[in-house]
Formats: structure tokens, C-alpha cells, sequence
């Protein structure tokens, strides 16, 4: 007997403690449990583990804070960009979208492309003109654009990479076993245009399949494409035999000659059980287990 | 000790014998033959992996019969948009491009893009500047546009999903057992604007890894995409010991009642055995292993 079960994640990359005011950590937190308790409302009332991580991302979409939606990174032309991906564990649809701007939801587009089944995938203009056809709610750049973000941005000069590449995302389990993962991301702050990292690749940010794990995975997307990582963890659980938590933990240091990198996945497994791991000194994570109360942190050691 | 070796395809996908004349069979065959042996020169010059896959698939995109650069399907607008990628085995370095225009080679931009390391992945009007500013070759829409394809594509009524989804890609080890894979596509005709297939995914249509096998994939984009396949060949091979045949054939058939649809995949290990395996009646197809003669085929009997 499976418990339902929903994992989050708003980024994990190496940040140093003096940079985040107890105020920003707060705030923070606050994000990850409004986002936390979208997604597990949905669960408790019988609700799809789809609709829970849709609703989870789309909270964190919303949430200035976070790289996603409102208040993500802006590219090298100031502007916001979207790439997200859902993926049900049940059917293996997917759906996809990258280089996309006005779409105030990423998430619920790449949700609607998967309930289509193809395509999997749209680009820019092509997945922008779907949005409005299917009428999803559509916003002008200046929405998405936080103060926050527009001075960060006029300060490149002095920029330390910091909140470089951030990345949302949810994991979840549901009362009847069936499995779901979502990411969204503004991608890298000052990123080539057209840009793409590997949130919306399916098998690389994004995974899910109901007898093995769904798995979201945030960090340097370059590296983590380049390692197909949430595969990777599939691919250990389902050909290895590993435990997903060790499947995880490993994946974070796949080929690290070749592949450094800050990375962190969060993943369930089709009985429930919840992993976490990260290379990095923090992870923006939460998690909330049928029955428990919710967890959320930000530090390593927290 | 390794040999040196090539393998190649045009695609894979139901086709009636009826709709391929002898004078077309014949040219798919030249077109393989001149692919071929622009990559196999490569090898047996003491060329690189990476160089001989991007040659053979340079000149599959050259070739008008063929799905990828001059000759590609035109989507819903009567447009040509490409996707390609390529995946270097030995540092895991992969570059992809995804709804371009334009670029006459665009696998010749996603190796401009690996040897970069970063980004991996551009797509649309980003990644077309990014190609001038390098200076790579530049078509105008009229160079690709093929009067076959023109003709079908006006003809749209009568269409029977006849090449619809073919692709090109190669891949090869050279003496000193480096491996690389490379995939270039036009995609389906009449797609959705921005609609990507699996081939400049990385893990889905293309990948790499010098202690396993380099993998391209050809077929519906969507179902191999949702498989993540080329990573799933790898990861056979990787923790269940699978030969690399068997785990070609069997990623053909993985998750058969999610992942129905035409698939073709073409493989290559790290001590140069080849792979072929496709679940239709053709996949044009070539190979060439060192001290060997070269081989082309279209028909699954032949």
C-alpha cells in the first residue's frame, strides 16, 4: 500500500550564507510551503499526482522569488524566458516548452501539450501562439519582470553568479500509485537568447515512470542534459537495483570529470518513499508524506 | 584493439514498397553511399569520431531526398525548420539546436556549439544569430525547399503520412576509440511551428559515451522521446550487461503499449562492434567497419 506523497524543490546551487538576510530565508520558506500545500491538497482530496505537481510549480511560478514565471532571470537582452516539462508516470506523455515568453503558467502549458499527446515539445513562437489558441493565461513581459531581478540585471558588472540557475519543480505520488514530475525555469541569468537548459528534456530534468520514480532535478543544465541525469536515476533503480535515495545521491556525482557542476534531484518511488540529494550547500526543498506535517528547508544542515 | 567504424541512417519508417520506385531506391542508395564514405575518409585518414559523424551527416543534409538541411519536410506553414545535435563520447560534450532556419548545416552549428561546452542547446532566433556571428553558412527558406517536397506539401489532402518522419544521423569510433553520435532532422511535415523531435535531444535521439556506445535514433520523435531511448541503450548496456544489439532491439520495443510507433536506432561500442535495429519495413541504412566494405540498404529484406 502506497502513501501519497509530494517532494519540491525551488534550486539548488552554491550560495553563500551572508547573501540570504533571515528576512530573504523567510520568505523563501514561505514560497516553498504555499507551493508545498497546493500540490498536497490535491493529494489529500484524491487528486492526480499530475494535477498536484501542476499546481505546486505553478505556485512557485507565481512566487516573485523563484526562478520561474514571475520573477525569473533575465537573458542577456533583459528579458524573461521560459523552458518547462511535465511528465506522467502512468502513460509516459509528456509535454514540453522552451524559449517561451508571456505565458504566465510554463507548467500548465507543458501540462496541455501532454493531455494532447504530440506534440511532446513546442519552441518559442510555436508553443507561445498554442498558449493563447487554448487560451492560457497570458501576460506582457513587464509581469514576470521583478525590481529585484531588473537591478540585479543593471548590475551585471557586479554580479557573482549568484541565483544563477535556479530551477522549480515537483515530484508526487497519488492514493492510486501513479507517479508525476513537473519543472519550470527562467533559466540562467544573462543567457544567450534562445537558450534551453534541462528542464524542459525529457530524461534529463524530467522523468517519470510509475514503476520505477519520477524524478525533477535542478542545477547547471548543461551538465545535467549532458548526463541525461534523471534517466540516469531510472535507469539505477530500474537496471541496479539501487535504492532511490542512493540512486539520487550517485547521480549527482555521475562522471564528475567530465560533468561539475551544482546539481540537485529530488524523486519518489511508487511506494511512496521520498529522496532528496545535492552537491551544493543548499536546496530550496520541501516535502510532505501522507499522515506528516510539512517539511520544508533551505541549508544543508537544517 | 578497437577498429575504426561508421554506421549510418536516413530514417525509418513504414513505407509501401509500392510508393518507391527502383530510379528513387537507387538514389537513397547514392545518397548513403556519398554519406558513407564522407565519414568513412574521415576514419581512415585518422580523423576523429566527431568529425566523421558530422561529415556523413553534413552530406545526408546536402542530399535533396533526405530529411534533414536541403530537402526537409515543411511544417504546417510550408516552412523547413531544423533540429540537430551532436554528442562527443569521450568528455560527454554535446551540442543540439532546435527550430531553426537558415543554417545550411545545422549539425555543423551544434558542433560549433559542443566545442563551445556552453550552452548546449539554443533554439530558434538565438541560435540563427549565434550561426552568422561564427560565420557558418546561411540559405535563404528557397535553398531547402525541394520541388518533391513542395509538390506534397500542396498535395496535403492526399498525403498517406508517407516520410513523414525521417531523420538522418550517424555514428562512429575512430582508431583511438573515442565515440560520437550525431542526428540532424527536418522533422514531421506539416508540424506544429516549433514543434522538436527527439533528434537534438540529448539522451532521446542522440548520445554518447565512450565506455558504452554512441547512439542515434530515428522514427516518431514523440514516442522516443517519451523513451528516452538512446540513453535507455546505453543504460541496457551500462548495469545489465546487454549486448549492444539486444539493447538496440530492445529499446525498439520498450514500453510497447505507451511508446507505439515506427523506431529505428543505429549504435556503435567502445570496441567497434555496430548495431542496427528498427521495428518497420525499411530503415535506410549504412556501414562501414575498418578493413570492410562499405554496405547500404533501404529494405528490411535485403
Amino acid at each position: 500500500m502506497n502513501k501519497y506523497a509530494i517532494v519540491i524543490h525551488a534550486g539548488a546551487e552554491a550560495m553563500d550564507p551572508k547573501d540570504v538576510s533571515p528576512e530573504k530565508e523567510q520568505k523563501y520558506k514561505q514560497g516553498l510551503q504555499q507551493a508545498l500545500q497546493a500540490g498536497y491538497e490535491i493529494l489529500e482530496n484524491g487528486g492526480s499526482a499530475l494535477d498536484a505537481v501542476e499546481a505546486a510549480v505553478k505556485s512557485m511560478e507565481d512566487f516573485p522569488l523563484f526562478n520561474a514565471g514571475r520573477g525569473a532571470n533575465l537573458n542577456e537582452q533583459g528579458e524573461p524566458a521560459f523552458d518547462a516539462a511535465v511528465m506522467d508516470g502512468k502513460t509516459l506523455k509528456a509535454g514540453a516548452v522552451c524559449s517561451i515568453r508571456y505565458v504566465k503558467h510554463p507548467v500548465s502549458l507543458a501540462y496541455a501539450l501532454l493531455q494532447k499527446s504530440k506534440p511532446v515539445l513546442l519552441s518559442g513562437e510555436g508553443a507561445e501562439e498554442y498558449a493563447k489558441g487554448i487560451g492560457l493565461d497570458m501576460e506582457d513581459p513587464a509581469y514576470f519582470i521583478t525590481s529585484e531581478r531588473k537591478e540585479k540585471w543593471e548590475e551585471k558588472e557586479q554580479e557573482k553568479l549568484a541565483e544563477q540557475h535556479d530551477t522549480v519543480g515537483a515530484v508526487a505520488i497519488d492514493k492510486d500509485g501513479n507517479l508525476a514530475a513537473a519543472t519550470s525555469t527562467g533559466g540562467l541569468a544573462y543567457q544567450h537568447k534562445g537558450r534551453v537548459g534541462d528542464s524542459p528534456i525529457i530524461g534529463s530534468g524530467t522523468f517519470a515512470h510509475n514503476d520505477y520514480c519520477a524524478v525533477s532535478c535542478t542545477g547547471e543544465g548543461e551538465a545535467i542534459m549532458r548526463g541525461v541525469l534523471a534517466h540516469e536515476v531510472y535507469a539505477m533503480v530500474k537496471y541496479a537495483g539501487e535504492s532511490l535515495q542512493d540512486a539520487c545521491t550517485k547521480a549527482t556525482k555521475l562522471y564528475d570529470a567530465q560533468l561539475k557542476g551544482d546539481k540537485g534531484i529530488i524523486a519518489v518511488s511508487p511506494t511512496g518513499e521520498i529522496a532528496l540529494a545535492f552537491n551544493t550547500n543548499q536546496m530550496k526543498r520541501g516535502y510532505r508524506i501522507q499522515g506528516g506535517e510539512p517539511v520544508v528547508a533551505v541549508w544543508k544542515e537544517e
